[in-house]
């Protein structure tokens, strides 16, 4: 199953090495430790008050979360991606590959489109939150184009993103001063769309000779389960990394907490109704169960209430199942998009739903329920601007970023397209042994099958 | 294996729905924001003293005990059921299914019994970790019926079980004044005498017909594996997840770490000594090195020291791997209990030893041990009550927690028997194709082998 | 394959129970809590400052990043083993059996070196901590002799090993006033050394017997990738976890983020260079792209930078590759070391890398780049040391720490060859069935692979 064109034996080694490369000598030029991490400015009033100082660095505000949005991204995406019976290796494999890569991009990245201070980059835990966000949208787009790319197209794939990403983030977030703390649109609509358009590029039409690859077996779909559930348990705290501290941070845990929780009722609910037998889908379970996340990604750092984030999930879950169920075969068969993992129902349409609520939600804001809170959550409003401005601004905002993730994908799509990235052929898609040692597992089962059988006989015979 | 009786196509979705809906509404009408959450309340000493408030909301006192709950509930108990070599699907996602529900179902219960303010239930991260923990009684139970109940029976069954659960727990902790930080009694010993009882009244005189589906393969105990560790390593943190702030968090996290250690090394030795070849039982490994977590469950927050905690988790691992060897084959061939994940062993009678040893802890509690934080672990004994007379209320509460889960598992059994919940025939219990689309694992791998045997021909025929 | 001679019924449950009951009674005699687990120590001052009080207990510092060292010793060691195919149940339940032990002989020996407070040893979170980073070493020792030695041969090997481990410390931290926060030295160096040592004494020259089982199968090496994953993303806390409070935790936790994902980057590079095919070999990948978390080891809390972190990372897995490729067959020919993980490869020389790194920047240390910060990192060097003798005193320490690291597994190497361990013979080395109950999952797979073809049968003829 090797041929010259697919071997990565140059290619990846001289893609890694340069982008590593090039990534070190740019945080030796531009990247500073930050007030909270620095030795000397950390402890400038080390003398007066030691003790107050330690409790507030933001290590202890942060990094409990940050290091439940840590597993979400290396073991949530990489186990929910390797329900593919062939391709556990390379799911997994390359979600690392590509997530360490990211990360590092991304920390220059939205450092230099809002963290500068006198021309460095100033970084901390919030800045590796972030940077995990980052690359949780590239990981997105990995699932939409998973099995069909060379692990070389992945990672020019995941310079590009990243760098449009930071672009869009930083028009929502410091231009139009939308708030979207745990990225509904930002981090999901972006990554979706964007990866739907490069799948959308990548058409393959004689995708169907590895088809039979395209499916799970028994135990990949445990192992999916791994995936799914820690990500389903920690979106809590993926929603909550970088509000504010205090109230926002606790509150937005919780909705997120009710949302995931009455969506996976409803995800249940629909898997078995839309089958003619009754029989639930582990795609949709996968999947579905997580769309409360996405949806109160945006709003749920507001007041949306407990009740709010159950009805925003309940719903997540059933568009979820029905786009599964019924849209994405459409998708395939008319727009010809090869969404592997069906991020278009996780992370697309939950995403564009997240906006819209977050947009309702922000033109609701008053005075009189957020109290001094309001500051902490619509600086805009409480110097004075109307909810209704913000809503709008939120609105925008989702239009923003699927213009600027369509648009991205499309150019980004032709750019993977070029031979020299070395693309897999229509029949070695979702195969490991294109790209990694596969141990001889059917042989080695094969041995262990003769040795039972003689095993057997012995006992028969004795 | 579909038929009518056993089909959920309406069954489930109907149940979720209705259940769902209901939810919404109550939690629409009922619930609120408590001080913590609430962007108003807790920022209205906003200008004066903000960032002492953000450090001292609750949220960091313990979301990362959270946490570490939510992971036992999730990943702790659903991948521990994985055993079954045909049921993985349905432990881990019925797990998933019936712990979603509960948790919010408990919220509405034990908001009613003790968390009422003017007519409202205030909730934040503590009530949180209680209907996490309300979650985790119900799937004990679920583990004494595994594989042997419909989803809409398991919904029905949790639906009862946190409302009995919060019953016996506003009994315990609000009107007797009971110590259960860890949840011996309330947690572990209700949800397994209600589990043992609703499967003795589900006697199946013919499950010998499922008999070989009820065990493990190589690599389902391996999944299993999971579900134990997670459960052994974060016990420290479900044990002090709701104690007070401050050293009762800190002294019961390490009791609990020393008694799970000390648990191993006698299960382990147990295992091994109750083997006619001395092979360890991976069900051994994968139960009763958690039972020290149980059995410390009540008096882990006292001064039990590291080595009163070794000594309780070194008989909890003995008295529990008797238990699996010689109790568990007496209790299904004489009473007719059919506990499928041996919950009698690992929650049952390790929670009936924590619940004696919290007794005798607490009858020992002197002004002399604890110095100020008497009033801190209890609150009556410094207000002037006898140890002796708390000591007694703790041994009364063990006997309230076993009648009210015994009578209650009778009557929830007897519910449960009712035809219209779909339970599973005889001949297909611990079967997860019954309820899931399971992918063609063994056609697949035929093909497999198929395609390896002629490259193996091709090699040496070339 | 049970014989008197490998037979674990007697030895295993003696070893356990005398091991635990000498512990618990050791305990007694020796162990309090500490000022921040005693209820009246804690509370001393409980009617002036409570709120502060709570706050400012060491769990609140230090139990998040406890919990995430915890799930690396059980779940990353725990399931990094699993890679081999027969050898699961014995990878990770003997790494759980072990690791119970070790912890609390740790906390023993640890606190009788330095926590003694009037004969007693105080322990609370960060002796935790000690205890779980001293139980690192024995199973990183553990990885070298992997498959081929008994139970009882690795409770004996752990026994000496924390002992010895706890010298070694005594003499760096205490004596010499080392800095190795994140134990480059006392844990990786120590625990490879050492480990190598003992499998050299225990060099099998009939080893190629078992060579047919000392390899993966496909699902293996996904469950060793939840070692992996779950290593990489917890070694940020390894390394800061008992680092000052405040910016060293902080700083020491991104330098190895940082580290870590270079590595990665150099790992997949040399994994596809190094393979005359481009393929990558997930032996490789699964440890490899942990040796930059080893080789920040001591200079983490340093102010190393993210730019130098990711120089040493990057290194780190490059050497890590070429160890694996050329330097283990090397080592297993020549010098008959049979190191089954390839510790050598990634907690040896990584380990020694973290070493010289520590040695060089602590050299470099100035109070112009650490300000105040100095004396938090570099006591000695903030009372009037030259930060170069700090530096000489750094590689002093590796020098130490290899010499009782060889000496030790030396003996202790002869020790674990006296007969009464019962360790396994030359054909049955990396096989559980020879410890485990291990469930037919050959025949039962055979079985439904007849069901399925009979199934397919009817389809055909229907």
């Amino acid at each position: 199953m090797t041929d010259s064109s697919t071997n990565m034996r140059l290619k990846l080694p001289i893609t890694c090495f340069i982008l590593e490369i090039i990534l070190i000598i740019l945080f030796g030029v531009l990247v500073e430790y930050d007030e909270d991490t620095d030795a000397k400015k950390f402890n400038k009033h080390f003398n007066t008050s030691m003790e107050h100082s330690d409790a507030e660095n933001d290590f202890y505000y942060r990094y409990p979360s940050f290091q439940d949005v840590h597993v979400m991204i290396f073991i949530g995406f990489g186990f929910l991606m390797t329900f593919l019976q062939r391709y556990g290796f390379s799911s997994v494999g390359f979600n690392f590959l590509i997530a360490a890569f990211s990360l590092q991009w991304a920390t220059l990245m939205q450092g230099f489109f809002h963290g500068m201070h006198g021309g460095k980059i100033h970084i901390g835990v919030e800045s590796m939150i972030n940077a995990d966000f980052c690359t949780g949208s590239v990981l997105i787009s990995f699932g939409a184009v998973l099995g069909k790319t060379s692990p070389v197209q992945l990672m020019i794939m995941a310079m590009f993103e990243v760098t449009l990403f930071s672009v869009n983030e930083f028009i929502l977030l410091s231009i139009l001063g939308t708030r979207d703390a745990g990225g509904s649109m930002t981090i999901h609509t972006f990554g979706a769309y964007f990866g739907l358009m490069v799948t959308r590029i990548l058409y393959r039409p004689n995708l169907h000779k590895s088809k039979h690859r395209n499916g799970s077996v028994y135990h990949s779909d445990l192992f999916a389960m791994i995936g799914t559930i820690y990500l389903w348990m920690f979106w809590p705290s993926f929603n909550s990394a970088v509000t504010e501290h205090g109230d926002a941070q606790h509150r937005t845990a919780m909705n997120t907490y009710y949302s995931l929780a009455a969506c996976t009722l409803s995800s249940y609910a629909m898997s078995s109704l839309t089958a003619h037998d009754g029989k639930l889908d582990m795609v949709h379970i996968q999947n579905a169960a997580l769309a409360g996340g996405v949806a109160v990604g945006t709003a749920g750092e507001m007041m949306l209430t407990p009740f709010g984030s159950m009805i925003v999930g309940f719903l997540a879950g059933i568009i979820s199942v029905l786009g599964f169920k019924y849209l994405s075969p459409i998708l395939e068969e008319k727009l010809k998009i090869q969404d592997t993992c069906g991020v278009h129902n996780l992370h697309g349409m939950p995403g564009i739903l997240g906006a819209i609520v977050g947009a309702v939600t922000a033109s609701l804001a008053t005075k009189e329920v957020y109290g001094n809170g309001l500051g902490r959550v619509f600086p805009d409003v409480a110097d004075g601007r109307e909810a209704s401005y913000q809503g709008g601004i939120q609105a925008v905002s989702l239009a923003v970023t699927l213009g600027i993730a369509l648009i991205g994908g499309l150019i980004v799509g032709f750019i993977l397209k070029l031979p020299v990235f070395g693309a897999p052929h229509d029949t070695t898609c979702y195969e490991d042994s294109l790209y990694w040692e596969v141990p001889g597992e059917e042989a080695g089962h094969e041995e262990q099958l003769t040795a039972v059988k003689s095993e057997e006989s012995d006992k028969l015979n004795s």
